[in-house]
């Protein structure tokens, strides 16, 4: 079973506190929006993803053992308390995404005279239960759909009949896994499935300079899995690639604009360059909600450029000269060309599939 | 005047201790063979040309006051210190060339008879002091050879008049300046000059995991020389030359092989694509003692693999999870077909005519 970061049955939070990540693991108990307020304020659990879960379950725990003594009392406390838990961290967008999603649900329940207070309540539990287990069915496809791409892709190159690849060993940069979701993971999960297919010889995975992601979280859940795995550092990529018969790089994906260029984590735009000069294809691992066909290119996306302390300090220890000044944008653009397919949970596109395809998607 | 990390004069001689660095700076007197000999085993100084140079005025200090009996115990004096002060990091194999030099000297004046004791004194001390000047004049035409080429290059492409080019942005990785060196740099020396001619508008330096040999060191050296200048991660390379309008990379070398493949610090190599991609020009700058055409291409050059230690901890504090498995090369090769140009005190040579052009220069 893999990584678990949130464990949650009804009535019970407890979540993988990450700030104590790698050195150690002890889970937190979420006894209600109080709690849930306070660690996605101090980042005990981060990626929107699992922010938005965590947060929601963290009312869905307050509000079970309660009674209310109107639908009108229920709603109010589901708005006002989501409400609040946006503000843990207002620029996690999921959060608010889901926050909306279920107000507008109790507003729906508190309308329908149908329904009296016990089965309204029992309504907004199950629909809060459903965000988490969709993320991880949606992970599950995505893991079951980029596996079957970079082993097609693997015999293909190798002209030999579909099904027969042997192991292979990826590339992933970032953490995408069960920290950064509700569990499995997006490009984690890509790799989950070929060690789940026995397809997997080894995964490498990058520092992620400068918040170590990989070094710090990737690597905790590779070694907590028992994956054949390792760790490389950001400016090791093409070595790694011409040294080591990588078969694939799969990375996760902040936002995909409608042409398929993606932003993601700064430093996979130069991984991409990477793997297009070695041959080595290159997949983006994303749920649909991250592709925004609003927005026809990545030129639109604007690049959150972050302070100059996450370079030159690890912690409180200084690593950079005195003075010096630096440039810190926090994500980067790959464009459309240098991706072979985009993994989503509904199948792989390629990037100029891909605006007619989700739209299609979405009509349906 | 450039940045001085070896500070001598006839009887003195401070160096400025790396291990403090970037946090504090402070010179060390290193009054003789002993001090020279520690404070290159503890790494106070660091870089190939640097340790030579230092071992090797260490004892000029030491012989300088000395009064010698006769030239047979003046020359036992210098080839036991010598050969002492090779032990003391018997890996750099510059000293013990630096060595193996002064002794044969020692040997040739020993036997001239036409010299006495004093006599034998200053032409040692003269030769010792020649290592230093002769260092540091290399680099100086390595520079001015280096800012000519990209000038040059940048005029060329702009299909203006030699001459003509406005002000430049480059990029180097590692520390390659007077930290390294005997004083001004091989690759930063060519920053130096383009900043001496008025032509630097702006130099980035990468970080350089795991050591930091960038973010310590080369942005000490341009926050003291008062550069224009900016640090970037390892990972940043790519979505900063395709922002900021970088008119070429200019990196060290370790050693070129006789095709021009080049073994530089981990990284180059994918520097080197990053800028092929971009059509952004790639330099390597060495002094000719570092090409060796004995070698005749890259794949004869064994990569040092190093302990995980140094990726996975900063100081004593642990940045990665426990248990994860890690691949650190402390070099990797740039094949010949990626660089523009090699840089040296003798002039700027494309990979396919270096072979006979520097043979022909050691004929003349």
């Amino acid at each position: 079973m893999s990584l678990q970061s949130i464990k949650y049955s009804r009535g019970s939070l407890e979540i993988l506190d990450q700030l104590l990540l790698p050195g150690q693991s002890k889970y937190l108990v979420v006894r209600g929006v109080e709690d849930g307020w306070k660690v996605i304020n101090k980042m005990q659990v981060r990626g929107a993803p699992a922010i938005a879960i965590v947060g929601c379950l963290s009312l869905a725990v307050e509000v079970n053992p309660e009674e209310f003594g109107s639908k009108k009392l229920l709603r109010q406390e589901i708005e006002g308390k989501l409400n609040y838990l946006v503000s843990a961290r207002p620029t996690a967008v999921n959060m608010k995404i889901a926050a909306d999603e279920l107000i507008t649900l109790a507003n729906e329940l508190d309308k329908d005279e149908n329904i009296d207070v016990a089965e309204m309540k029992h309504r907004f539990l199950s629909a809060t239960e459903a965000m988490l287990k969709k993320d991880i069915a949606d992970n599950r496809a995505i893991g079951a759909h980029g596996a079957k791409a970079i082993l097609q892709g693997v015999t293909e190159a190798a002209g030999a009949s579909a099904g027969s690849a042997g192991s292979v060993r990826v590339l992933t940069h970032c953490n995408t896994g069960s920290l950064a979701t509700a569990g499995y993971g997006t490009a984690l999960g890509v790799v989950r499935q070929l060690a789940e297919l026995g397809k997997l010889e080894h995964v490498y995975c990058t520092e992620t300079r400068p918040y170590n992601q990989g070094a710090r979280l990737t690597a905790y859940e590779l070694v907590h899995e028992k994956f054949p795995a390792t760790l490389v550092l950001d400016s090791m990529v093409a070595a790694l690639l011409r040294a080591k018969n990588v078969a694939a790089v799969v990375v996760g994906a902040d936002r995909v604009a409608a042409n398929g260029d993606t932003a993601n984590k700064i430093g996979t735009y130069q991984i991409a360059v990477v793997a297009k000069h070695h041959g080595v294809p290159f997949y983006v691992a994303a749920p649909l909600t991250s592709i925004d066909l609003a927005i026809p290119s990545g030129d639109h996306i604007i690049i959150e450029e972050r302070p100059d302390r996450e370079m030159t300090h690890v912690g409180e220890h200084r690593i950079a000269a005195p003075g010096i000044n630096c440039w810190n944008p926090a994500f980067d653009v790959t464009p459309a060309s240098l991706i072979t397919g985009i993994i989503t949970e509904r199948g792989v596109f390629k990037p100029a599939e891909l605006n007619a395809a989700i739209s299609k998607l979405l009509e349906s």
